[in-house]
């Protein structure tokens, strides 16, 4: 962006980036169209329902879920409501931390989460994973393992801290989702 | 979807779709950023600049536009509506095609896409290609390739047909707007 003349992208380049866009535009629809059909979730809200079962105590605070998710509060505040009607999740504030409310998975949240996933990941295999061979799989993932981490926020905390209990790690409180 | 036992992915795949999926979730947004803040355009206002850019005389069928950049009908109406007043595009009907209307880049849509495909080019590079190796981004492009082309819809002729020039090959009749 500061350079006088742009380093535009070679053929080859331009032919790899074509590719990897394809798949950010079209990956997302499909995986989504097959969860709001046999479980009438977004894929958002499975990525939420998610990221709330990989948490202690299930919860995740409303302006981290929504940079995890890569969505604006205004939006996220939205489907929060939603998904509140549909059960899935309540919201609650946190004694110890006056950021803001906090966002909980219900049972009926892990219910359908737990539902889902099948469908999910079977979904994930057969649009990506299976495509690829095992080396194409651990180049992909070496390579954009320092994509995301380039890409991701400095972390911090997720959780409301006086419930964080530090002999508890995340996987162990659930079955794990597999798939996303 | 159709086995009683769901396939779960290996922990290593898991790490893999994680990966991607975070990839997916945050580059769009960082390449959006970048064209908002230099250029007031959205990444799907771009696309759609360089869909019609690459199109003989600029234009592609409304539907098509939609299929091609994975928007609904409706969303690409209201972005249409709003690219239209920025005096990006126009749109038309075909004579020859009862099945709707063309979006048409304009003169203005053009010089935006010019000036903006610099500042595109050097976010692609910094936040994706220039992280990956020669190497990865050759088996990146492959494996790519095969996911995109399965995900991809069949093709279908996206110009008004009688305005199809087939001696021009669609990369002739512009500069490349090099970066997606």
């Amino acid at each position: 962006m500061s350079n006088a003349e742009p380093r535009w992208l070679s053929d080859e380049d331009q032919h790899v980036w074509r590719q990897i866009i394809a798949v950010i535009n079209m990956l997302p629809p499909q995986l989504e169209r097959e969860l709001q059909r046999t479980h009438g979730l977004s894929l958002h809200d499975y990525q939420i329902l998610v990221q709330l079962s990989e948490h202690p105590e299930h919860e995740v605070r409303l302006s981290d879920l929504a940079e995890a998710t890569q969505q604006s509060k205004s939006r996220l505040s939205h489907q929060m409501t939603r998904m509140e009607s549909a059960g899935l999740v309540t919201r609650r504030n946190c004694p110890t931390d006056r950021r803001g409310a906090y966002a909980v998975l219900t049972e009926e949240g892990r219910r359908v989460l737990e539902a889902a996933a099948p469908t999910h990941v079977a979904s994930v295999r057969d649009h990506l994973m299976d495509l690829m061979t095992p080396a194409q799989k651990q180049v992909v993932g070496e390579a954009f393992t320092t994509v995301a981490n380039h890409l991701r926020p400095t972390g911090r905390p997720m959780t409301c801290p006086s419930l964080t209990n530090p002999d508890q790690t995340p996987k162990a409180a659930q079955p794990s989702p597999s798939g996303a």
